[in-house]
């Protein structure tokens, strides 16, 4: 008892030195990421917290298996994947976990090694010359690529905080003027365009150079990272902070690369916090940094997975370390929000300072369970002032079996853009249902291209046959050509997400010239079912004769189609030539004497259903990736693709979940789809009307107003009868 | 305390009073799986314990939903996945629930809807004549198959045994006059001759009329389950636990069937057990009950799918009900062993009578963490004598990781065995690396035939070349007839399972006429990597020319290979027209000018390499199911087939699991197979020797003894270096 409380009174004292107090005047260290003072808290509570215990033990583990091998601080020469790359990439990294844990034991083992290996780079470093295995405009000189040298000196300037009072000042000198400052010079001079850049990798230049600025003591560096080689503000880190994002906190390239983004964002936002206090970086442009985090977690389905977007590797989920990072500082930063915890708890790591002792705390002392983040159906613009379209996503309310429609309407998304405006993404129940194969790309595999980009992202992956939106012609949007896709970007055209009918409507008139596209979609929650229903109404629209192609990429193993075809069983051939067709295997084609065309597939334990208006010219395709892929460089997967023939044309599709399917019980309930008859009633410029019409004999009527006119009152007679609404659409059901 | 006390006291005074007290006049109701003792023990215990009240409230919400709902009780009329078929399986289902519900609790309204229920049904059952949709020898009445009518009655029967005493003696009359003799006789009267198989369908018939005979004490009835129509023990029960399981417990069909065969053997058995004691039917045939059901397990995955031998479904797993009734059954009769919990507690879900408390009762009272299900490394015998070949399941010790290498030289498996001799299988880590594709089904789903096997089951799934194993000039062993298969088996030609070194090696003559098969399997554990090493020397020798094709089917991304190849990336076609060849799209072919061909794939966060002697003449085929394939009934998987043609041959391949993947955190390293060379140093009548090369400079000899003369002592000279060892193999290590 008498421990305790004096234990508590030790901590009320520590508590006193806060941690802004101790480096206000600038010359303090550590206080990049951690403190002295979150060392001794740490050393003192690690055994009560299993977080924070797991979190420490891997540092040490780090830090001491480096401190058991050989040092070697090679002479640069492979390209990623390569040894002297991997070493390097460890040595930052045994360095920053190594300073991590002196600045919490004391022990000067981890000193020595930082120190002993710093002034080893201090030797490198000024001999370097351009990496041999260096390509384009960003050379690097420890690596092939300018972005890991940043990387490198962005951990080990953390690491050198960490032994900056330890190191003599002979040391030092050695290190930051044979290390840090020619690297820094490197980035800053002789790439200066390229550290001038509104880019993600010069975030990480910004960061690293600032980062460094604040140990060495150096504020030119400082003032350099924060406002651009020039400091006249057109870029540099703060320029980076108003123009990557939109105002909502869209990342332009995507969430996966938002995710990856973040890291240098938070890391150098976090050593401004504590070394600039004055700056109130986590304030700026409305708490940006925030809204960014956020808005990423919110492009994540329940299994962590961020949307496929752009390129995107699907395996990364918010579990990577990037959004330790994140999560870890925003929680500090941010007023300890709670519906961050589920996720860090599920990260099952924090950082080793004050950020990661909050998120450890807060864990630890949380009473009942966690709660879910609270996923949302939201939307966000893109560009810097938010006026380049957008992405939204319509989220059913059952968060156990959360169903997630995503519907992108944004700008092109830079060098890691697809071709891709009204684009669909389907989630359910935490799984994949209608995807965007991502990219092309097996990350750090050697025998795949070193892990680099495939061609096949190129062929097939950025083009539009490989995403759930119309293919004019057999050909991608703006041909395929990033230059014009960057000038454009899709509209939104109307919303309403708060209902139990959401619904979002985006058009596009630049994608194929002479084409307008308009997309609405709908996800309706049934009274009766926990699984809502999505409708897609797609209008094309053009004064000259067209081919339509609406593919959906769906996840499953294929049941039934209500439509007879004939299946490529003995000779199996690609379903065209170019623009991603080519990878394309045509496994069936099939005609349809109805009106309906309903394929049914299971993913999970469900079925779904993807039933669409049709007539006898309509073609459906089956179809499987990986046709003209002489590398297996392309994951088999089947698509569907509705094709009409035309000028204009209303593709009409129901996506249904249904039934129940449990192979261990060995039970299978509700396979066939409850979707009876899809009719379009009306479909001119100012009207589209769509008859659904259910098994069990209810009939929903959708009304779309077309024209921009959307706002006022409408009235019109459809067989007979009069239906009147207020804004741009309407849906009506009858039973 | 004194309340505690009391209640000791009166479990104490139940306790006096055992089941087999209870029930031994013969009389006594319930007695089939649950007594009056247990409903009053379960009443009190159900707070206490999570698993029993989520059991019961499982049970209790199945039979309150059925007295919600209107009684329904059809004239049969539909199939598997209709309405009449499922109705009259969801009444018995209600009505053995109702009845375990109303032991419990006894409130009235469970025991009302079960006499009310069977009322109805002994009004409807008399007017019966065989189903209408009814095909086949062994037609049902309330079902399109006997063998649910079986399963009705041991289910019903259950429930009955529960309302017994609360029937008047009218209402029984009724019941058993109505319901239960006329198709108790329809089954050992118009279906004598299917009653007398020996076969799980006849266990379930047996099950249905023991149980039934016991509750309405009829003694003929138990008789003629016991012992066959004709009570000469030429068939019934006590000759199907005689024949259906080899003496250590296999059964022949393999463990998907063996799980299902488990129901209804444990059922009765426990049936018998309270009302028959004497009989001892848990100690009959040394345990043989105990040793199917520990043989089943060890027949699982670590996922918990039992191996995909024969006709299996891959979702199947030890969680299902069946093996529910027979782990609790075993947990209770054969000595409460501990090792069962742990999948106790993942099944989630107790019996509700004295061995499910017991297991509930074990689990919480357990301290610590619950130990692993002992997999081991074990084999299994055959046939009735245990002298028709058998399997071998050789395991690592790692029990995180655990690698299992399956290898089948068993009889052919009755109407669900594969042409599968010597055939292989590879799970690490939970998955699945080198498959047996399994049965071309999908269980109840209505458009899939309505969940029956699909033509693709025979004309793919049960062919040699959908199998790891030899396939000889593209036709199937025995030339895929049941008839000529069912007549013969591989042998054991030796093995040692109890060393770093594991290995078994198989042999058969039958499966091709004029070829002789010999397999030898090792599975070598590396002092240094956790993950062992297998390697497969698989030796062919024929008097004539042929062509030989060794298939694996690998789960995984294919990386690289070490050979060249042409894919057919613009015309895909099957690599053959029939036994099984004709489903297979034949997507690229490759030579070596070396002599080793690799194919590196990645699975989980593991590579895996399959490395293997060749030369100028060897072919490589990368290959994919799913040609010929009309209705989309096959799933997709990837096959790598090694073609040697000639009169002897020694297919010689190592499949090593190497590096580490991880794609959150973007690390991936060991890419690379360890193999550098492999060669046959001599192979010929008497010997095989091969060498391997490791990267390392190590290098292992393998020498196989090859005639049946193998456990005298061996001298061969190689390359003038002389070796000498006792028994069938010798390895070498040197570096």
């Amino acid at each position: 008892m008498l421990k305790r409380l004096l234990t508590n009174f030790f901590l009320f004292l520590l508590m006193l030195v806060s941690p802004s107090q101790l480096i206000a005047q600038g010359n303090q260290h550590p206080s990049l990421l951690i403190t002295n003072a979150d060392g001794i808290l740490i050393k003192k509570n690690v055994k009560q917290s299993l977080l924070l215990k797991k979190s420490f033990d891997e540092a040490k583990k780090i830090a001491d298996k480096a401190i058991d091998e050989k040092m070697d601080v090679p002479f640069p020469k492979d390209p990623a994947g390569g040894y002297t790359h991997d070493r390097h990439k460890n040595n930052y990294t045994a360095m920053y976990n190594a300073g991590l844990v002196y600045t919490i034991t004391g022990e000067i083992k981890y000193a020595d090694f930082i120190t002993g290996m710093l002034l080893k780079y201090a030797e490198l470093i000024p001999i370097l010359k351009n990496h041999p295995q260096a390509k384009g405009s960003s050379p690097g000189r420890l690596f092939h690529q300018a972005l890991n040298d940043a990387n490198w000196l962005v951990y080990s300037a953390m690491a050198y905080d960490c032994i900056y009072n330890y190191a003599n000042a002979v040391q030092r000198k050695k290190i930051e003027d044979g290390a840090f400052r020619p690297l820094c010079k490197f980035l800053t001079i002789d790439l200066k365009d390229w550290f001038n850049l509104i880019h993600n990798h010069a975030v990480w230049a910004c960061a690293a150079v600032g980062m460094t600025g604040l140990v060495i003591g150096d504020d030119t560096m400082v003032q350099q990272a924060l406002y651009g080689t020039n400091k006249d503000g057109q870029s540099g880190f703060i320029a980076q902070l108003d123009n990557l994002f939109s105002p909502d906190g869209y990342y332009t390239e995507g969430p996966y690369y938002a995710r990856y983004a973040l890291l240098p964002f938070y890391l150098f936002a976090e050593a401004l916090q504590n070394n600039r206090p004055q700056l109130k970086i986590f304030e700026h442009r409305n708490q940006i940094l925030k809204k960014a985090l956020y808005a990423a977690l919110q492009q994540t389905n329940t299994n962590g997975a961020f949307f496929s977007l752009n390129d995107a590797i699907k395996d990364k989920t918010y579990i990577s370390s990037e959004m330790v990072f994140a999560i870890n500082i925003a929680f500090k930063e941010y007023g300890q929000d709670e519906a961050l915890l589920n996720i860090a708890a599920k990260q099952k790591k924090v950082l080793l300072n004050s950020c990661g002792m909050k998120v450890a705390d807060a864990i630890s002392n949380f009473k009942g369970s966690l709660p879910e983040f609270p996923y949302a159906s939201v939307e966000y613009t893109d560009g810097a002032d938010g006026k380049q379209g957008g992405i939204s996503i319509l989220r059913s309310n059952n968060t156990k079996s959360l169903a997630t429609l995503v519907v992108k309407y944004a700008s092109h998304g830079l060098t890691h853009g697809h071709y891709d405006e009204l684009n669909m993404l389907l989630y359910d129940n935490g799984n994949e249902i209608l995807q965007d194969y991502g990219a092309a790309r097996f990350l750090n595999v050697e025998q795949k291209d070193g892990g680099r980009y495939l061609p096949e992202n190129k062929s097939f992956a950025m083009q539009t046959i490989a995403h759930n939106t119309m293919v004019v012609d057999e050909k991608s949007q703006f041909d395929g050509k990033e230059n014009i896709a960057s000038s454009y970007h899709s509209s939104k055209y109307f919303s309403s997400l708060n209902d139990k009918i959401q619904v979002v409507s985006a058009k596009d008139s630049n994608a194929y010239k002479g084409v307008v596209l308009q997309r609405t979609l709908f996800m309706v929650s049934d009274e009766k079912s926990n699984k809502p229903i999505c409708i897609d109404i797609f209008k094309v629209a053009s004064a000259e004769e067209h081919q339509y192609d609406l593919p959906f990429w769906y996840n499953g193993q294929l049941i039934a189609t209500s439509f007879k075809y004939d299946a490529f069983t003995e000779t199996q051939q690609p379903l065209g030539s170019k623009n991603g067709y080519q990878h394309i295997w045509k496994e069936a084609t099939g005609k349809t004497n109805t009106s309906l065309g309903t394929l049914t597939f299971l993913n999970g334990n469900s079925y779904y259903s993807i039933c669409s208006n049709a007539d006898e010219q309509t073609a459906f395709y089956l179809a499987r990736v990986g046709a003209s892929d002489p590398n297996f460089n392309l994951r088999r997967e089947t698509g569907y693709i509705i094709r009409k023939k035309g000028r204009n044309q209303l593709f009409v599709s129901v996506i249904e979940p249904h039934g129940n399917f449990n192979p261990v019980s060995e039970s299978s309930s509700g396979s066939q789809s409850s979707i009876k008859e899809i009719a379009t009633e009306l479909d001119n410029d100012k009207y589209s009307v769509v008859k659904i019409i259910f098994t069990n004999g209810t009939e929903w009527k959708i009304f779309i107003v077309n024209n921009d006119n959307a706002d006022i009152k409408h009235s019109l007679e459809i067989s007979g009868k009069i239906f009147s609404w207020a804004g741009p659409y309407f849906l009506n059901k009858t039973k």
